[in-house]
């Protein structure tokens, strides 16, 4: 087929390497324009083909944006989680990981993320993370305002303990357990018990206290699976599957 | 340009994920053949343009392998952490994350993996353990032998854990720490020492004995990042990028 028999992808994965020491190089920053087709295809020397490759590419990676138009091109833009969470749901799926997998790999990640977080957060970050637990306290009534202030709070102390890969692996994780809708439901008991433990975590993390951070986030994330295990253990088998 | 007049991405990224249900539905298995690009456009109702983008696309993310000539096509393969490693050292790049993020996202996540790894590891991987830790013993003059067998020895461990989403993230790490050929160099001492803190983290493992292990893979790792702060620094300074 037509596909197999073109050039192979690492001509075009070796350009977009080059495109990306390039923005690298050049300093360049998001909402940067790059250079136009024409004088890409003359800079790096080779076909079209190949260089819409490397673009769609980086596209999918989220590090440019292609305008489309006249006047039109590649645009750097700041790439997110997106990208990260697809290669992981395709390796999970593969693996016929069930949903366990993510919900375990927190209960690990969570209170290494908190306790750096008690040592590193900005105050910035810190008011930010005081506003989700007030905010979820005013709304303990609404299932969707309790769903993104939590999912709020976990993100705000991933990003807040400094190290980019635990920030953008627990976007990652986070996205693949809301992207599959499966269901783990919160009666209004439960969603207190979340709020009273956020707040406490709170609490630990503002009197840069790591020990009391580690732990109380420790069981917070231990009751939710416990939770979980008890009362929806056929979710948690589920398998996990990139096209829901 | 033209790129950016085509189709949106996000019709190809819909095809990708249903060319991978459809692959999950039919259980297919590593090695098997898809139907042959007529009967996908058909079966799909899409343009050769998308097709060829999804299948690429599927390609880079090792679920596939094209294969050339006549009679060729796409054939399931299993993938490996290379996208992983890709979209993370990407994120990683945009956020001028230093080669530290990596090592110390290590610290955190290898004690969990040496406990899960306790509670779980098969006879199999025990016996590919010991066998790793056995072959370092053995060639601790040949630097080549031990960096080997450092990786495979973490690498065994992470895939010990029982937990799909920590084997694969430890394979990008490691994956990003060689690609990088950042050179923190180990003289035949540092070398001696490692190996001995790999022979107790065995021990610890075989003998089933959770705390026991992530305390030794604990001092383990800890030594390692305050070798590489006090020998290294400017190597753990040095910013991540994808292209070498």
């Amino acid at each position: 087929m037509s596909v197999a028999n073109s050039r192979p992808p690492k001509t075009a994965m070796l350009l977009a390497q080059q495109i990306v020491a390039d923005i690298n190089r050049r300093g360049n920053r998001v909402g940067d324009r790059l250079p136009p087709e024409r004088l890409m295809l003359e800079e790096y020397n080779v076909g079209r083909g190949t260089l819409r490759e490397s673009l769609r590419f980086l596209e999918l990676q989220g590090v440019i944006r292609l305008r489309p138009g006249p006047g039109g091109g590649p645009v750097v833009q700041q790439p997110d989680s997106t990208a990260l969470a697809t290669s992981l749901t395709l390796l999970l799926q593969f693996e016929n990981a069930p949903f366990r997998t993510i919900a375990e790999s927190r209960v690990g990640l969570e209170p290494i993320m908190a306790r750096l977080a008690a040592e590193r957060m900005s105050e910035e970050q810190l008011a930010d993370l005081k506003a989700s637990v007030d905010t979820m306290k005013l709304h303990l009534g609404d299932q969707r305002v309790f769903l993104e202030e939590n999912k709020r709070f976990h993100d705000v102390i991933a990003h807040g303990s400094g190290n980019a890969m635990f920030g953008y692996l627990v976007d990652a994780l986070l996205d693949i357990l809301d992207g599959s809708a499966i269901g783990i439901d919160y009666p209004e008991v439960r969603r207190e018990a979340v709020q009273e433990a956020h707040a406490q975590i709170y609490e630990a993390i503002a009197a840069r206290d790591p020990l009391a951070a580690t732990e109380a986030m420790s069981d917070h994330i231990d009751q939710y699976m416990r939770y979980a295990e008890r009362k929806f253990p056929d979710v948690l088998d589920e398998p996990i599957t990139w096209a829901h």
